[in-house]
């Protein structure tokens, strides 16, 4: 709950839009698909296709009241958020444990370090720790630009914070992530970021 | 919350009891620990210790109805249980992705399979294909005995459900499942049973 969404269109990507037929995208351009929803429905592909079994963590609740009308209807009448200890997402890909955050932004040169909090930057410490495939993917929303961004390298200068700089700047995350060309099936296609990522880590492993 | 828990404690199993400190004990006994807060609680002592990272999803809910009194304190005035679509631990040991259910029983003689449901099997089903560590953490309450069993047993058995038998015997279990001595810290030391789980997996493999 950490998250604000613009109101704004998620489009097709326009490379890929000029490929589909013409009928194909209007429906979907139309639909005001927000980032988060088009993760979701990345990861439901992912998983009828047998791809990867990712999913999103439900929202923490505290519940203090429930109503038991009937056994098979209980209504929560009081409850409150809690903040996550967590990140949003995460689950098993080929074997991999991946751990990720969607994250986005209207700014147009810059992605603010507000987005992330302190538990995530730590949950996502442990899990590289446990040798965890931990990234967060950041879409900038005006420029319909969509980036994976290794943890280690979120942890790095979010850490260098207090020396000045508030926010990583999209060159930057340019040359430190690896840009996601939004598609049809799935939307956000960011196994095949996950893939060179692995691919990276084995070559800088194997010079080490 | 598709569990039942008794009101009984989950006492501390006896040959660990005899090895403490006759003041150690009581206050642990007292406690009226149940199962699934011990599994939380070694879940807490692997995270703090660096040994793993796994979490208890929060309880899937429907929110209808949010009053923002303040902006600091919105509070859920309607909202409903929904059934979760995977199990309820998962995160990442050394490399490896781990996903599982805990569930218990009162019964002495057998596991009754109506303890699982049809989308934790389906789950785990897809974690396997994707070559995740899945397993049941089984608690015989009465007997104060926990085990661990392979996901590919439970699924088997379960799928074996319609030619008759409607439980797991304790004699199977013992025979297919790893049982775990609780302890004090942690209290479910279940890392120990994923261990020898590793390693019987890798002798199978050398061995095909």
């Amino acid at each position: 709950m950490n998250f604000q969404y613009p109101n704004g269109h998620l489009p097709l990507y326009k490379e890929k839009q000029k490929r589909q037929p013409k009928t194909l995208t209007p429906s979907f351009a139309n639909r005001g698909m927000r980032f988060e929803e088009s993760i979701n429905a990345s990861n439901e592909y992912y998983l009828n296709h047998q791809l990867a079994v990712i999913h999103k963590k439900p929202t923490p609740v505290q519940i203090v009241k429930v109503d038991y009308p009937k056994r098979s209807a209980a209504v929560i009448k009081e409850a409150y958020f809690r903040e996550a200890s967590t990140t949003d997402y995460n689950g098993v890909y080929q074997g991999y444990y991946l751990d990720f955050e969607a994250k986005e932004t209207k700014n147009k040169t810059s992605f603010p370090f507000k987005n992330f909090h302190l538990h995530q930057i730590e949950h996502m410490k442990n899990c590289l720790k446990q040798n965890g495939i931990c990234f967060v993917l950041l879409w900038f929303s005006t420029l319909e630009r969509c980036f994976f961004v290794d943890s280690q390298m979120i942890i790095y200068h979010w850490e260098k914070q207090e020396t000045g700089k508030k926010s990583l700047s999209l060159k930057k995350i340019e040359e430190i992530g690896i840009e996601i060309k939004l598609g049809i099936a799935p939307r956000v296609p960011y196994l095949k970021a996950v893939d060179s990522h692995i691919k990276q880590k084995g070559a800088q492993q194997e010079n080490e």
